[in-house]
């Protein structure tokens, strides 16, 4: 779940995007737009079967951290060759060409020539798909144009900045048809998935209410001393190094649920958000902001002398997030990063037949086991392990986050090769993103209610569940 | 938790209070306000040592379950006297006399000439406190005719129905200066009060989010069949004994937290509501309804032709609040009474130094143990320990609710017998009970904020906490 992306002098600190960018920017929807036209000139464009029939070629935008992690994971299957890699930094984009010549394929192309080279991948016809895993300000962009190139996309989640980008993903999809997945690992987090089959087999009859959210002690991704990438200082920004070059920004100027995918995504599959269901309002609000300042002014390398001691971060320590559903159920989100604290995602899975919690792998339902106790649901989670996770076990021993990396690019891979929707598409994307722009409005004007746009324009009444249907992705 | 006070087919089912009634009460206040002019009279007017004595005269209003169980925990004192009964169920009263008699007390003033009489208990001159454990309509007309008669009230917990009778609480207290305590329990629960410790000595650090609740199963509360207690069958209202005559009404007609001060009171406490702190505004989201449908129709009682399961319930199964505090702190509340579930209040204290839940007794507090892993909170319960459980422990032991009923009767009689203030007063009780109607309210205006009234009227800036000080209450 930690991202990380070494950017170099060029980018703003504070993680803007400068005008020269939008201006290549614009010309490159120019340069590419012969292509785009041809493809949305064909009513049933898709990727053909017969276009991977050898392996699918993909190339990697972004190669921090996380880039990485990916990287080495597809490098582990015989579907795929990575054929492009970009990064601005030039010490990660040799070590992913490394990493790519190490596992027996062929020297990939490189873009690392300043933050628009990007495009450059995009142009060419040695990429069939990309993996997205930059800076934050840079996903819709860099996913936009990567639609427009016709190139399918695999993007890292991330919260929005306005509706307005949310849309312009959506508009950019239903033109141009090109793939799109979030790449939301957590939804395939075997628990997670054990329980989505829970859901379905109606173990807790009709669900009511769930929550979820992103609880992670970040306090040293989003500061540390200049050269490592986790903790050892309270620099961040241009001092920073890794994520804290450009997160921490975030944590400054913004109030509210930075990151509600890993929370959101898992449970909003559980209600079949965008098929058949949908997020209606919202309200967010935040406590106040203590934890990261009192993390310089405590920390041996800080202090209150600290220039950093004088920042004023808006991001509230905890900031608590209801959602209402067309269907009834509500949804309570937290986002909690600035504070000590074990890591959990908090999900609570509840209907009239019982509920689970995973703060204790606990579980009750009526009529199984001893009246108002907690079971522990280890039981459960054998008997509706998911047939993806029954099937795919030992191929994901060693990827990310226990597993769950393995599984959300397989997906993105097999659904691809197999020419099927993605399981989870730029409707869920943007419905899960739209909750740090709307919470942030929330907050600004004193919890009021923010209302979801539609983003499928009244599809979602008739759309189909298509996530973890079988063992396949 | 579980109120239960049977009442006489003189109630209107619907628990509204008759004209007649009204017009009654209106003639008692003004029988009383003789008196009640006398000690507004009086600046300083308070219940004099003297008074009490030799032994403090308590009456009881409501006898059913939850108040012959206050009645038994009274009875075991040798500072207490009680002098009068009241309730409209004459088997009630016959056994509550019957208890106090056994107890070695002389035989009770009974009152139970139908629902004004306890009006004349309130002229009596043998009683000097009341405890009020009455079905929830009733608790503000007898708690303002009480203060209006200079009888001392101890006021079972329930939520407001418009924020006006909050106000017409405060205004009486405040013309009467009558002692007045809620009785909110939970505020003793050991743990709770060891939380307490632990936040006055700043174990957490500053506190910045806290979570609490009421989620506890009462379908077999809200249901019997008319004879028994609990469950049995699916009746309430007319056909409902017990509880389940007068409480699931108010599932039936109100959608909005009906019960918030056993979650709310506690962590109110822990940041000095009303005193140095104040509520500001919250917003409430309740789920779709289906628990207590559901409970009718798959009853062996009930099924689909019962005539009940054509009643449509108001209330959302599960109603999340979120509060703001003036210092800038988050509480979240949960009520959740319609569904299986274990029983959990559901607590969680956060500060900038760490937490503690008490879904499983857990708590992390950084520098403490590993880092990032949860510990058990055994040692820190028995480390912070408050003086008041360490004196009374023994006392406790077979009091209601783990002891805890125990130690809120004990503070509302110590603090009466030494003249000092009430620990939980007027205006917290008025603060957790407005939840209910803003929550109905933000509910009904699509979880829009609403602002708290400041019952103190700007006294919250000045007055110091008293809670649980130290060991006498």
């Amino acid at each position: 779940m930690l991202y990380n992306l070494v950017v170099s002098e060029k980018f703003d600190v504070k993680g803007t995007i400068n005008d020269e960018h939008v201006m290549n920017r614009r010309n490159f929807v120019v340069k590419s737009s012969a292509g785009a036209a041809l493809m949305a000139s064909s009513p049933s464009y898709s990727f053909s079967i017969g276009k991977y029939a050898e392996r699918l070629k993909v190339g990697f935008i972004g190669l921090g951290a996380r880039g990485t992690g990916q990287l080495g994971l597809i490098l582990n299957r015989s579907d795929i060759v990575v054929t492009a890699l970009c990064d601005i930094d030039q010490e990660r984009l040799l070590q992913a060409v490394d990493m790519v010549t190490t596992a027996g394929m062929k020297k990939p192309a490189t873009f690392g020539n300043g933050p628009e080279d990007y495009q450059n991948l995009l142009l060419s016809d040695d990429v069939d798909a990309v993996i997205i895993s930059t800076p934050w300000i840079w996903h819709t962009p860099m996913a936009i144009d990567a639609m427009e190139a016709g190139k399918a996309v695999g993007l890292e989640v991330a919260g929005a900045f306005d509706i307005q980008e949310c849309w312009d993903l959506v508009n950019t999809y239903e033109r141009t048809r090109t793939p799109f997945m979030i790449i939301e690992n957590v939804s395939y987090r075997r628990d997670v998935m054990a329980v989505l089959n829970m859901v379905r087999n109606k173990v807790f009859g009709e669900i009511v209410h769930m929550q979820g959210g992103y609880q992670h002690d970040l306090r040293a991704v989003k500061f540390n001393n200049g050269s490592q990438l986790y903790g050892g200082g309270v620099e961040f920004g241009a001092k920073g190094y890794s994520e804290a070059r450009w997160r921490t920004n975030h944590s400054v100027y913004r109030n509210g649920d930075l990151y509600p995918s890993h929370g959101l995504g898992p449970i909003a599959n559980y209600i079949n958000n965008n098929r058949g269901n949908r997020f209606v309002y919202l309200t967010s609000t935040a406590s106040k902001a203590r934890g990261l300042h009192e993390y310089i002014v405590e920390h041996p390398q800080g202090g209150e002398d600290h220039p950093n001691a004088e920042v004023e971060f808006k991001l509230g320590d905890v900031v608590t997030t209801v959602i209402k559903c067309a269907m009834g159920e509500t949804l309570m989100i937290t986002h909690d990063t600035n504070l000590p604290r074990p890591y959990s995602l908090g999900f609570r899975v509840q209907g009239t037949d019982g509920l689970w919690m995973d703060i204790n792998n606990s579980i009750y339902i009526e009529g199984e086991g001893e009246p108002h106790e907690w079971q522990p649901d280890t039981a459960y989670m054998q008997r509706y392990d998911h047939p993806l996770w029954k099937k795919h076990e030992s191929e994901s021993v060693g990827a990310g986050h226990g597993g769950m990396d393995f599984f959300v690019l397989h997906a993105f891979v097999e659904a691809l090769k197999h020419n099927e929707p993605m399981p989870m598409d730029v409707y869920d994307c943007v419905s899960w993103a739209a909750v740090t722009c709307m919470s942030e409005q929330s907050i600004a004007n004193g919890s009021s209610p923010v209302m979801f746009p539609d983003f499928t324009r009244g599809k979602w009444m008739k759309r189909e569940p298509i996530f973890g249907l079988d063992d396949r992705y």
